[in-house]
Formats: structure tokens, C-alpha cells, sequence
């Protein structure tokens, strides 16, 4: 009988493998794609790239056993040489080429210069060619770090007691933004697509008291901005046992403190590769809505067209004001008014117009959506009748609360607008693997 | 100016500080939902359920400068109280009540009986009260170890240079089993819902070398079985630069290892709860497909039926086979016929009628499907042609080929049945928090 134990050792070596200095005048083997040649005569570099980055191979017309010029750009090999020291290259070190294997050769020539440094080319180009686009190590450095990014937000909310969910996507209708669903049939019933695992993670809280979720959401709006898209990734949270609705954007900033930790440890090589400087999280200011509104008015000669909403020219202001203000990367928004917001918000005791809730503005961009949910049962409902929000078909979610449930509060975060803000790239499409709007749906 | 600067302490405690010796004898804070009262005359037990455990609190009539009669099934509370050691009680503390704040009541009782060890109640019943059913202290610990699950698999897989990557779930049709799939409008375009991340994570090798997704996946199929959903969660993965279809196998097993070390060290208390055995993972055994439909009919006297197809009970008397002859959890079934596997499967060099793939079986049912993929463009067109598959729709997929792919495979784990083999139970919808099959869209 045959087993599979584990692991095995092909012998290939990681680069930072090769940088252990053990390794140096010794034969060693590494497997990449061709990003690059640079013919020098009797000399060749190719540039081999890998997942951990680029390494540069050097073909001499004396010592490889081979011509090099059976090499060309894409294709995959598996390089075998003596490893030596090499200030100019990546990594300070460079292969001297003995042999080479190789292991799949394209059909024809890429059709984007992928090995430039910044990648000549539109959005629109480079998201039709998404995964050829994302072959420039810049351009591919983006998704590293959104990597990163969910990363800490699911270690550190481990560390804080919350359980990991799956809910579905699929379901039958909500009551929220009835108008915003894409809609399916299912087995001969009419279904939608979830918007946000809103009432699934609050059901939840019943259960394991805290719970997250990293995965997709759907909103059929008819946007076509730089951030707004029709699939994206959530991260959201929902933690019962709250004492105020302050509580929720403690753990945020808890979290952003986390990912900057982290991101500054795991993700060094990225952050550099698009000069990246990281945000202040220490001290995250708050601002209610209202008040945010009048400084900047105030400041910046700007009349209050509506006092219950906030354009987004008003959010990039805000950010701005604080930004001068308190050289501050982030500000909470709180206090959003009632009407703005869902039914299951809590309002203010203090004064009902507005709500427990709040923004979190990235350099000016809202990136998170929380607040405090109402927890009483009979409360909820007195809210639904009065928005005349039908139960029809919420019994399930309303029984939660009959049965009892904690105070508690949640929210939502874009993972692709997060990942936006810390890049400062200006289109979410940018920082999306394969976006959705209304004009895409391939690849 | 007013901030936000991390967490602030409630001054409430979890369980494992309650068990640090220096608060014996001292008064403590927790919150929690109340699980069970149980009166007992001039004493009550009142248990607390949180997401870490359960705390048995204690009122004594002459101590409690309050009513027990005040409190009831289901109310969260913050009790106060003087923590003293007590053997006989979860944890081997319990806390003597001082005080306690009610934070909210339910409406109604419950209508399931949850503070029993085994919750009484029929899976239709539990799965249409399912945010009730789940307060169930064992019911829900299936759900934290499937949270291990999870994060065993991305943990790993970090370890081992993959990289993370979320994709799209809505799409243009797709050449994967057209019948199978959910349709739905998009923005007036005819649209599916993504029935694997397949082409997405191999797309991804050309740019990553090796990624991994964890998401949900959605299959149209009208079946009605203990193992099957409409909508699931998939733990894939794709690797590059494979010497063998076997590497691919070889991770699992070190996922699959490195799993079982995380539970074991991390969710001892899920396990013992549900009294689970971990499976064997050092040595999984793996045979040929034909191979063991022959083991099988020789040794069960069972006569092969169709050589190039696995039935259910084939699957199962594999896994007992091998549990008989090598006490053997697991066992990979390989070489899986070429007709019964997807186009993009690589064949046999040595017998095109099978492929380089593999099937993972636990306790006799299939929790894996994998192999390695085609990666030559040429090759990939010419099976297409062979199984007349149009390349309309699927230009952006087969362009990663033409412009060069590494030698890749990779696989797929089912995790509500991965959790349902590991913990024993016998349809996998006690292991899905929200199930989706033809009858079920709600809750």
C-alpha cells in the first residue's frame, strides 16, 4: 500500500531561501516566468519572476552550456546555477546560469509590456486584460496587500473572541433596499442575492456573542462612480454585550492598529514597491454629522444644501478639515440621521432624529458603515410599523429578538475601497481583482 | 478635538481570566445570556452562556441583595459577584451573585428546550429555528470547529507562499456544466452565478504561483441527498510550478495535518463537547480509480456495474476497505477517468483515457475533487475541440494560456462536509449554518 505523508522537497528554493548566505558559490535551482531579458552581447540577464518577487539569472556566453537565445519573455523554466553576490540585482544576489529546464512556453508575445515599472496602460486596457495586467509586479503588489488587510482583520478579531461565519448569499427577499437587489429564480421561487449579512450576523450574536464575516455582497445600484461597485468584499463584524455604540469603533480602530502592525512587518516589500506610507491610526478623531457639517461650512465657505445627507464632496472636505486640523488619516462620522439610516438602527435617546451610528472616512472617502442595531423586540417592531417595513417574510429574523438578544452593534467594511485609500489609487476598480459594474461582467 | 484610541475595558471578564487564580476571592464582572435556573429553595443556579463557555452563578437567599424571581430564561445580564473555587461547576468556579443588571429581556420563551446536553428537536425543526436551535451549546460548537477548519486551511497555506485572492461569484456564462447553473439578470445581460472560482484561481497561478480562495459556490443541481447543497462553501486552492499531480495531494495532506494539530490544540473544548476522534492524517493511503473499484468487488463481492463511474456505496465500501486494512481515515482515489472529469483535467500521458486527478475520501465520502490542469494552449484547445466546447465567452480565459502558464493543478474541499465527516453526523446540513437545497431559502 502507498501513503501520501506530507510535503515533498523538489529541491527548487524560495528567494528567501537563497538569501541565507549558506548558499552562496553553491549550485542551486529555482523555478519563475521569464519577465525579462536584457541581451548585453556575451552577457544576458533574465529576469525570472516569482510569487516572493523577482530574481535576476545571468546567461554568460562562456559558462552556460546553452544559448540563450533559446530563452524568450513568459515562458516558465526551472534554472539551475552558482549563486553569488550581485549589489545591482533584486536582493543583492544573482544566479549564474548552468542549465535550464523548460517548463511551458507561450503561444505568442504578451500583448502589455508587463516588465515596465509602472505599466503603460488604461484602466479599461488593463481590466480587460486583468490577468495579464496583474503580471507587472506593481500592479500585482495591490493584491498582496489587500491580502494583508483581511488578514489582520480576521487574526485580530480571533484574538478578541469572535467566531468566523459563513451565511448565504443566496435568500429570499429582505426588507432591506428592496430596489437594490439582483434578483434570481431558485428552484421556481423568486430569490435575491444578500446585500450585506446584515441580519444573518445579528442573528449570530445570539450564538457566539461576537461573530465576523470576509465575502461578497451584491448591490444592483445603477453607479457608475471611481467607488462604487456591484460585487465587492465585505468585512464585517457584529459583537454583542456593547455598553455604547463606541464600543464599535474602538474595535475598528483596534483592527486598523493591527493591520498597520501588521501590514509594517509582513507586507514591507509591497508597501515599497508603491511607496506607500502608512496611516496614522493612534488617535482616530470623531465628529458628530452635524457638527461635522457646520466646520466645514465654516471653513470652507460652503453652504448647507441638506442638513440629513452628505455629499461626497462634503465626506472629502471633512477629511481634509481634519487632515489640517489634527494631521489626522481617518475621522468618525457619528450621529447620522435616522432617516438615513436602516430600520434596525438605534436611534439617540437623546434625540431621535438622529441615530448610534456611524462613518469612518478614509482621506475623505467613507470606507465603513456601524453602528448600534436595536435589540428590543417590541422596539423593532414599533420601528418597522412606523416605516411601514412589512414582517412579511422577517419572521425568522424578528424571532431572534423575541427570544432575547444582547445590546450589540456592528459593521461593514469595502475591502477594495480600503485597499483604494491606503494605495491612493483613484478608481476602486484598481484595487478590485475582477470588478463588476454595470458595464462588466467579464473576465 | 475628541478620539478614538483602541479598546476600552469594560472591566467585564472572560472565562479563561476568571480561571486565573488571582480573582478568587475577589468580586468579578461577566456578562452573558442567561442558559438555565435552576432553584434549588434558599439557593439558585443560574447558568450564563458565553461565546467562550458556560459560568455557573450562584444566588443564596440570605447573600443576593435581590430576587432570583427576577431573573429569567434567555435575559442577558451583567452579574457581579464573589468568584470562589466549586469542583462541581463548569470550569471548576462559580461566582456568588452581589448584583445583577439586567441588560435585556426576551419577549416570549423559547420555544426549544436549549439548555439540554442534546437538543431534542428534529433537523427540519432546528433548521427552521436555526438562530434559536444554535444557542445549543453543543449544536453550535460544530460551527466553531468548523471556524478551525477555515483557519487551519488559510494559515497553512500562508505558510507556504499562496497568496489570498477573492473573485468574482457573478459572471458571463461559463463552459463548466451549463445546466447547472443559477441564471439571473444583469444590468439586462444574461448572467450565472459561479459554480467553482476554477478558471479565477488558475488564471491567478499566472500571477501569484500559487492562491487560495475560501467562498461560497453556488450549483443548480436538483439534488435532493444527505450530502448535497445549492450553495456552499469551497476551500480552493492552485499551485504552480508542480512536478507531479501528486504535489497537489501532498498539500491536502499537509492541510489536512496541520488541521488536526490546530484542533487539537486550540478547540479541545468543541472537541470534547462532541466527544470527537481526530482522523489519521500521517499516512493517507492512495490507489488507483480502477484499482479500487476491483479491491472493492473482490473483497465485498459487490460486481463493478460501470467501470469508468464511483457510486455512492463504492465510495463508502472504499472507505471501509482501507479503515479495514490500514485503519486508514482518509484515502485518495486517483486516475479518475478522462470522460467523467472537466476539459481542462490533464490525461494520463501513459493512458488518455484517465486523467492526473484525484478524489480525497473521509470515512468512505468524497470531501475533495483535484488534479493537475491542463497548461499548454494548444493542448487546452485541441480537448475542447474533442468535447465540441465553444471557446465563446471564454477568450479571456484561454488568453492566460496562449500568453504562458506554469505546469499547475490544484483542488477544492467541500467545508460543511469536511466538518460533517470529521464530527460524525449524517447529513451535512447539520453542519451548514444556513443551509440552501431545493426546499430551503429561508432563514
Amino acid at each position: 500500500m502507498d501513503f501520501v505523508t506530507g510535503i515533498s522537497d523538489h529541491g527548487d528554493l524560495t528567494i528567501s531561501r537563497l538569501k541565507d548566505k549558506g548558499y552562496i558559490g553553491k549550485e542551486v535551482k529555482v523555478k519563475g516566468a521569464v519577465h525579462s531579458i536584457r541581451n548585453m552581447g556575451e552577457i544576458a540577464f533574465v529576469i525570472l519572476r516569482r510569487w516572493d518577487g523577482l530574481v535576476q539569472t545571468v546567461y554568460e556566453d562562456n559558462v552556460s552550456p546553452f544559448s540563450f537565445k533559446e530563452l524568450k519573455d513568459a515562458e516558465t523554466i526551472c534554472a539551475t546555477g552558482i549563486l553569488r553576490k550581485e549589489g545591482r540585482a533584486p536582493g543583492g544576489i544573482e544566479i549564474l546560469l548552468t542549465s535550464v529546464e523548460v517548463l511551458s512556453r507561450p503561444k505568442e508575445p504578451l500583448p502589455l509590456d508587463i516588465s515596465k515599472w509602472k505599466l503603460s496602460a488604461s484602466l479599461e486596457a488593463k481590466l480587460d486584460q486583468r490577468a495579464i495586467a496583474l503580471r507587472n509586479v506593481r500592479e500585482r503588489s495591490k493584491f498582496k496587500l489587500q491580502e494583508g488587510i483581511v488578514r489582520a482583520f480576521r487574526e485580530f478579531l480571533y484574538g478578541h473572541g469572535f467566531t468566523e461565519i459563513h451565511t448565504p448569499k443566496i435568500g429570499a427577499k429582505s426588507a432591506e433596499g428592496g430596489a437594490n437587489l439582483f434578483r434570481l429564480e431558485y428552484f421556481h421561487k423568486p430569490a435575491v442575492l444578500q446585500q450585506s449579512p446584515q441580519f444573518y450576523k445579528q442573528m449570530m450574536v445570539g450564538i457566539f456573542d461576537r461573530v465576523f464575516e470576509t465575502g461578497p455582497v451584491f448591490r444592483a445600484e445603477k453607479h457608475n462612480t471611481k467607488r462604487h461597485l456591484n460585487e465587492y468584499t465585505s468585512l464585517d463584524f457584529e459583537m454583542g454585550y456593547i455598553e455604547n455604540f463606541t464600543d464599535i469603533m474602538e474595535m475598528e480602530a483596534g483592527f486598523l492598529q493591527y493591520m498597520v502592525h501588521m501590514l509594517d512587518n509582513e507586507y514591507k516589500r509591497e508597501l515599497g514597491l508603491l511607496d506607500i506610507t502608512l496611516p496614522k491610526v493612534n488617535e482616530i478623531p470623531y465628529v458628530t454629522f452635524s457638527k461635522a457639517k457646520e466646520l466645514v461650512s465654516e471653513r470652507y465657505h460652503r453652504k448647507i444644501k441638506n442638513p440629513y445627507d452628505l455629499e461626497p464632496e462634503e465626506e472629502s472636505l471633512i477629511g481634509r478639515f481634519f487632515k489640517e486640523a489634527a494631521d489626522a488619516d481617518f475621522v468618525f462620522v457619528t450621529h447620522y440621521p435616522s432617516k438615513k439610516r436602516p430600520f434596525y438602527a438605534m436611534d439617540d435617546p437623546r434625540d431621535p432624529m438622529f441615530t448610534l451610528s456611524f462613518d469612518l472616512l478614509f482621506h475623505g472617502m467613507e470606507i465603513t458603515t456601524g453602528g448600534q442595531r436595536i435589540h428590543d423586540y417590541s422596539e423593532l417592531c414599533r420601528k418597522m410599523r412606523a416605516r411601514k417595513i412589512e414582517s412579511n417574510g422577517m419572521q425568522q429574523y424578528l424571532d431572534v429578538f423575541r427570544y432575547g438578544m444582547p445590546p450589540h452593534g456592528g459593521l461593514g467594511i469595502g475591502l477594495e475601497r480600503l485597499t483604494m485609500q491606503l494605495i491612493g489609487d483613484d478608481n476602486v476598480r484598481e484595487t478590485t481583482l475582477f470588478p463588476r459594474d454595470q458595464g462588466r461582467l467579464t473576465p
